[in-house]
């Protein structure tokens, strides 16, 4: 219906950010179980994705991703219930502030410049 | 009440984003009558204030800056009413997600490490 998308950063009283970068590394990791394959999966550095992890799990009490080290695999990730909170939380922050200024979006939408992509899919 | 901060950018079929920078690079040309000024108030090179400026004027369908040339002072910036609109409609947008997403933000302070800062504060 409405062009504009909606991205949100949290900035927690620790100076830490949570924004969609870092809940999409989260549901990745969810996803994938590990670290590693989350990184690709991203296209983002393996080194990259530990320190957004390490960022995350700083900010929160409770870390949000830990190792399920051990096992036959020898390691891997899980997103712990606290990161499972922390995904839902952001997910639906975003769905509440998207349905809820319906309105405001279309109006940006209007003084927004269209764009070839934006006008072959109307047509499609 | 919530230690949580929303921060928003509104990703634009262009491609264009516009964020909380964009937004109070907007507000403080507003308030001080220039591209200069405004970049000075804002801690930013003018180089990069102006960039800004051509992203977000390239986005719209109407420029949200015009230079106010000519007159004794011989230049100077103003927002024009698109310019306004987006302002407005950007901070409704951020003041709609806040209000309405109350519980969301204070289940994710919850989460949240506290910060040395933010104990002083409440103690204060």
């Amino acid at each position: 219906m409405t062009d504009t998308r909606l991205s949100m950063r949290l900035d927690l009283t620790s100076g830490e950010r949570i924004g969609p970068g870092k809940i999409a590394l989260l549901e990745a990791i969810r996803s994938t179980g590990s670290i590693s394959a989350a990184a690709r999966q991203l296209g983002m550095s393996y080194r990259r994705a530990w320190l957004l992890v390490e960022q995350v799990n700083g900010a929160l009490r409770k870390p949000a991703v830990a190792s399920a080290a051990g096992g036959r695999q020898g390691g891997g990730a899980i997103v712990t219930p606290v990161g499972e909170q922390v995904i839902e939380l952001y997910r639906s922050i975003e769905g509440i502030a998207r349905s809820s200024a319906r309105e405001e979006f279309r109006a940006v939408s209007k003084l927004v410049r269209k764009s070839r992509k934006a006008r072959s899919q109307r047509t499609a």
